[in-house]
């Protein structure tokens, strides 16, 4: 999406890749929002670290960014000897699956590669068709959220109030979004809307992420805590809920997304608001059979304890070239404890649609046409 | 409470007279959870600074705070002229009630002080007389604090887990507390249980008052995100739900609390988990038709845009004799802005008893009984 540094307007994609430098080029999103900034990873070993240590996150954007790793190690690798080529590649592989092993994302994105280098006959083949494979994974991430945001679009109609939670928004992909796309497809309309922004606590990636994404699109919005939305739905101030997801079951039509989704559901359904799944195909899981399945990782307890931000002092415009360094402050008394679930599961019946690439279906509607959507046993 | 400092423990109530000094005793919760500490303030101007400016807060903690002020305000009057006695209570009344224009408490608390003022002959009887209501006022609260453990001790039992919003705790009254109250009663009848306390962004009293009062009380707690409560209740662990009120709507059952109450209250309503709601008398509303009608304060957007804490490398142990100073930072992008709505109504339906002094009520069960519980035309 576009992105104002220092009054010039570009188009950025949260991951890219330059031939000259054999590098990776990212959105340093850690220091989101309050500086933006692309840092160039020069082999896949600063790559796979750049998974590791969150400089991106977001499914789509690591699965094109350990693509792109993966072309990276293959480019560098000197000599024509294609059993050592091979190993090479292994390694770089591993590497790299290695930097969030619970993702699937990286995996699926790599596996593309591999199978598309195996074509190539020599080692120099091979790693032209290695690059090219991970170009078309970022592009076709890219095309896919273009087709949500069309068949997303519909939903949204003039003068609508808008919930969003957490970020599924271009940051997490390779442009574009998820539950931003139809956002983003509605304002190229001209459609006039407002998105409220839950603050989404412990990590705060709404009030984050999320909330500069839209003000670098220029959507009206605003930030709320979480505790905010039940009221705004009493009083009538929201149309529409649209979040992501992180794994969605295709069996079960049960939704796995940040923690705080699920209580947004309930409060969607009592109050007949339409609450929409915005996803790649690739976050249909085809094979649990439960909800209760699904680990649900519990995390450091200090995101809970505390916060991350800047001093008001150093105020930044947001994108001043000195960064605004963020300081982590401990807000609970210091003698209690927490408890950090990362994730909650929504069930199928508190959810409207899964708008997909594809289009929108009722949760339990994807396994019926499980074939068309991609599904192999 | 019994609160701990520097290792011995000693008794405290939020709100204390000082005869000697003729001084208003507060614990300045300003500082907590990172100190502990009582403060004076010698005057009613003082007091109504304290009022103003938050050292003291909670809708039975500055209705004492102001009681007491009045009462102090009237003891710092030199002469015996009754006429100009009258004349300075009335700036002394006036000074206080302003310094929290929207409270309820602090004008009735008052209004028993002058009552009881008027029957005193000489300006002397007078001051005595003031001071005697203002203790009255004082000890029925904790009394009614106390009565609402009795009551509301029975629904806890033995293992449960329960969720509370805010703080409703005996920092918000003169001891004891209405949520809390249950719950101190069931510790001191020797019952074990866990409590998890909502966060309650974007304030954070949850985090920061009632996880201090539960550590300082060695009750088994955890701090929860707002986001957390839902999952926590689909995985069954959560067994009750006690939380305050700010106004009880009687003709309606309709509870007005801190933002976010009335979405714990749905939820609580589809995993029926019992969602119980502790108040004293006075903070019950006679007159009021529609919860449509209760003013919800927009408050300032920082508060939503940021959160207030201590650098952990300044860790204090929580009660270090050096101020652990407080800090705000922003988390939010810089170039967001929010909504802040303070509070919220939760429906009669969603509400299973209110624990009172007088006995637990069916939220609707409140104004049938009105004249028992102390309602006049």
């Amino acid at each position: 999406m576009n992105v104002t540094v220092h009054g010039r307007t570009r188009h950025y994609r949260t991951v890219t890749f330059d031939r000259a430098r054999n590098a990776v080029l990212l959105v340093e999103q850690r220091l989101l929002p309050h500086e933006f900034k692309i840092v160039a990873a020069r082999n896949f070993r600063e790559t796979a670290a750049a998974i590791r240590d969150m400089v991106v996150r977001g499914a789509g954007a690591i699965g094109a960014t350990a693509a792109y790793g993966l072309a990276q190690g293959a480019l560098a690798f000197h000599g024509s000897d294609l059993e050592k080529f091979t190993s090479h590649l292994e390694i770089v592989y591993r590497t790299l699956r290695a930097a969030r092993p619970t993702a699937v994302d990286p995996v699926n994105a790599m596996i593309q590669v591999l199978i598309a280098t195996a074509k190539g006959k020599t080692v120099a083949e091979r790693q032209v068709l290695a690059l090219a494979a991970a170009e078309g994974f970022a592009d076709e991430n890219v095309r896919h959220c273009e087709a949500i945001g069309r068949h997303g679009v519909k939903l949204i109609r003039n003068g609508m109030k808008i919930l969003t939670h957490c970020n599924a928004g271009w940051l997490a992909f390779v442009d574009i979004g998820t539950a931003t796309a139809p956002m983003y497809a509605a304002q190229a309309q001209g459609k006039k809307f407002h998105v409220f922004c839950d603050e989404t606590r412990p990590r705060s990636q709404g009030a984050t992420l999320t909330a500069w994404e839209l003000a670098q699109q220029k959507i009206s919005h605003q930030v709320i805590a979480d505790n905010a939305a039940g009221y705004l739905m009493q009083r009538g101030e929201i149309d529409l809920v649209i979040v992501g997801s992180d794994r969605t079951l295709a069996r079960t039509g049960e939704v796995t997304n940040k923690i705080g989704t699920y209580t947004k559901a309930v409060l969607a359904k009592r109050h007949s608001i339409p609450f929409y799944v915005a996803i790649p195909l690739s976050t249909i899981d085809w094979h649990l059979k439960s909800g209760f399945d699904i680990p649900i990782e519990e995390r450091d307890e200090d995101e809970v304890l505390g916060a991350w931000g800047v001093k008001p002092g150093s105020k930044s415009t947001g994108h001043s070239p000195k960064s605004a360094k963020r300081i982590y402050v401990r807000i609970t008394n210091p003698t209690s404890d927490a408890r950090n679930p990362g994730f909650d599961v929504t069930p199928p019946e508190l959810v409207t649609g899964i708008i997909t690439p594809a289009g929108i279906f009722k949760p339990k509607g994807l396994w019926p046409r499980r074939r068309e959507l991609g599904f192999t046993d």
